[in-house]
């Protein structure tokens, strides 16, 4: 028996996120698409572990996932065969040997999103299906000073989309960066744990620092408040990639 | 009567290219679309004339048209109002007030078209509509020898799709390079005219030195030969994007 570790990049823009929720039975989704393949390529049915869900028409360049399998096939002939059987937007980045007791959303330390910008006047043909369109200026500085308020340690209720069956939203936001490369702003949030919608909320907020309708003080009061009212929109999940997710012990993966 | 200058991006994958082949009426071009929100914007038929065609499935960042109208609108009224009648993937970036004998097509001095190879083990789900994905390794040093004897003045006629009727296929490749940065490879072309699939065959070709199976020495041969069966294929339509049309007089244009 051994334990596949593979890394996936896909475009969700055709998809309702990684796994299927209960409401949309009939939706397409990343998960299905990637256990067909398996099929196709082992023959049987296999398991698939995703280090998380990633929500409808959210993209990933790093999803990461694992399952078990009994074959003698080399890593590059199953990251090949998984590849010719799946469709174009839905890419097996690299697959590798993980000791048998990896699991890829229990180990996962934290996982780094991006959120992007494309702050210009017009919008762009090609970037549309990965970034969310901002005509108006943005005060990076102001955003920055926002975002301060969030980093670190705390309870992110006022940034949760819908209440977990655990009930708890501590979280611990390790790095979040503003950053502007000509027309292209990148939100970068590293956590240990993302509640649902977390990063769109906390974008959809930094934009109402940027614009002037927050100032950069009210995410203090906001964090404080544990009331999702008092925060911005949830930006649109076309803006959103899963980059990376990160592991500690990164010795257990041959 | 005011002569308006417009440069347009747009993303071609949907499009039988700027201008209706007389063998495909029922396709969809990007000329038709122009001038239905011309006709919304202006509320009469308004004839727009592009510095030349791209083909099916060929990009545009960097399109040049221009059409004469009786409006008082002013230049940013005239944009906002076309990109607001034009889908997603085709934008007005910019519209200037230009002297009314400007000719996109007569005036242009030259055009500078890139193709982008993304040239990694595995493909992307995010280029591939804007790549062409080439797995095995490209030896750039070797393609930039053979580019070399494509530049300048030439008879194309070994780079031509298919005659047109002048039958003249001299033109002067006034810039070619090859760049590499990551697992992009870029190939810029500028010339002051090109030949019908000219960009894609010149691609073509220099892949197949890329690859080792034409030596760069090869490429002086084919261009003397005058024999289109003797160059590469044609790359696809997807890599390639007209980037700038280029105009001497620019004192001409307000």
């Amino acid at each position: 028996m051994r334990n596949i570790k593979v890394t996936i990049e896909y475009d969700g823009t055709n998809y309702c996120g990684w796994q299927t929720q209960k409401l949309q039975p009939e939706s397409l989704t990343i998960q299905e698409v990637m256990e067909k393949a398996l099929l196709q390529v082992f023959q049987k049915k296999v398991k698939l572990i995703a280090s998380g869900r990633t929500d409808s028409g959210v993209h990933a360049r790093g999803q990461v996932a694992n399952f078990r399998v009994n074959s003698k096939l080399s890593l590059d002939k199953i990251q090949a065969a998984l590849n010719s059987y799946l469709p174009f937007d839905i890419v097996i980045k690299r697959a590798q040997n993980a000791s048998l007791n990896f699991h890829s959303r229990f180990d996962a330390a934290s996982k780094t999103y991006k959120y992007f910008i494309l702050n210009t006047g017009t919008p762009s043909p090609f970037n549309r299906r990965y970034c969310l369109f901002i005509p108006y200026s943005l005060d990076l500085e102001n955003m920055e000073k926002g975002a301060k308020h969030i980093l670190g340690r705390h309870n992110f209720k006022s940034f949760q989309g819908r209440a977990t069956r655990s009930g708890n939203s501590i979280r611990t936001i390790k790095g979040l960066s503003i950053t502007r490369k000509k027309n292209l702003i990148t939100i970068e949030v590293e956590s240990n744990g993302f509640l649902y919608n977390m990063v769109r909320i906390i974008v959809g907020t930094l934009i109402e620092v940027g614009r002037g309708r927050f100032n950069p003080g009210y995410v203090k009061q906001l964090v404080k408040a544990k009331d999702r009212r008092l925060a911005g929109p949830t930006a649109p999940a076309r803006g959103l990639c899963l980059m990376r997710v990160n592991y500690k012990n990164l010795t257990r993966i041959n």
